[in-house]
């Protein structure tokens, strides 16, 4: 095998590993919480030794904030994708509500990654809290121009996408993966009650 | 003095101070989180030694406990207080909903206590997810109860409670009593929203 195949062959299952990793530490962070998840707990589920995933994640901090950086990945994809042309501030908010749940119940399967932020020590967090300020900030902006255009009753942008923010991280709380209430619906479902509250 | 009124007066100075070392755990698990706190930042907050908090509280896990119980007192008390005569469904879920904000600023501070259910030994968060389950299907029956009375539209009335109590725990995230938005107004404009949203 030629030498730059068989390094790509090895990058990609260095990326398959290492996303199988991210997958299982959101799992173990949804059924016992950041906190009580230790390493271990993390190489069992696949079972590999600790000794393994530290080729991939010096500690559990660095994994939590890679976690995060694929969430945010996602958010920022969904913010560039709500931007179609000829489309109003609702149907915009509408599609990015739908979608952050999306986000929630199938990549982060549930985990509860949003109540985790201050678990990251503060040189990690920043870029973090960066991130996700971008995502409310693109809310209040698509809340104040539904105000400006008429689409919306005057309310706060700021109390009203913290309200919105609150009722998707929660899900968090009670979401299953092989529970009854599924993610497509329940995106559509949140995003009808929560634009609805604006009109 | 005479015995008995020695001892009330010495009842009710370990009830005081009792209420200010519940009082500093919740400025402190706010700031710093539950698990980030130790029982000597507590004791520190109040200037008495660890070894005094000891006389009131076994350790961290009782004392976020009592934090619990007060919270649920709370909310027991204004599911009791909801069943005025004459009012429908959406008055008394708007009651509920404001009355839980005031809870969340004013009892809580905006301490994240809701977060840390988890946090507790199974024996003791037993009665705790019992108290939060009350209030919760107290919601719920009222939002079938507006569904039935032609008040609200036909909705899930379990997965638009959680977007309430989301909505409404995640003001612990964001919420500083010393900010702009203050907690008398909070409570209106949420309940507002979260009641449009059902209309």
């Amino acid at each position: 095998m030629p030498e730059a195949v068989k390094s790509l062959h090895v990058r990609q299952k260095r990326q398959k590993r290492r996303a199988e990793i991210v997958h299982a530490a959101l799992s173990a962070f949804r059924e016992h919480g950041f906190h009580a998840t230790s390493l271990d707990d993390i190489a069992n589920r696949l079972g590999i030794r600790k000794a393994a995933l530290y080729h991939y994640f010096t500690d559990k901090d660095t994994l939590l904030f890679e976690c995060h950086r694929e969430s945010l990945a996602e958010l920022d994809r969904i913010i560039l994708l709500s931007a179609r042309p000829g489309q109003g501030p609702a149907e915009r908010l509408a599609y990015l509500l739908s979608e952050h749940v999306r986000i929630m119940t199938d990549t982060l399967e549930g985990s509860p990654l949003a109540f985790e932020v201050p678990a990251l020590p503060p040189v990690l967090r920043a870029p973090i809290v960066a991130g996700r300020d971008r995502y409310e900030r693109k809310l209040r902006e698509l809340v104040a121009a539904g105000i400006a255009a008429g689409e919306f009753r005057a309310v706060d942008p700021k109390v009203v996408v913290f309200a919105m923010l609150g009722s998707i991280n929660w899900i968090a709380r009670w979401y299953r993966p092989d529970g009854q209430i599924k993610g497509d619906d329940l995106g559509q479902h949140f995003a009808d009650y929560l634009i609805r509250g604006l009109r």
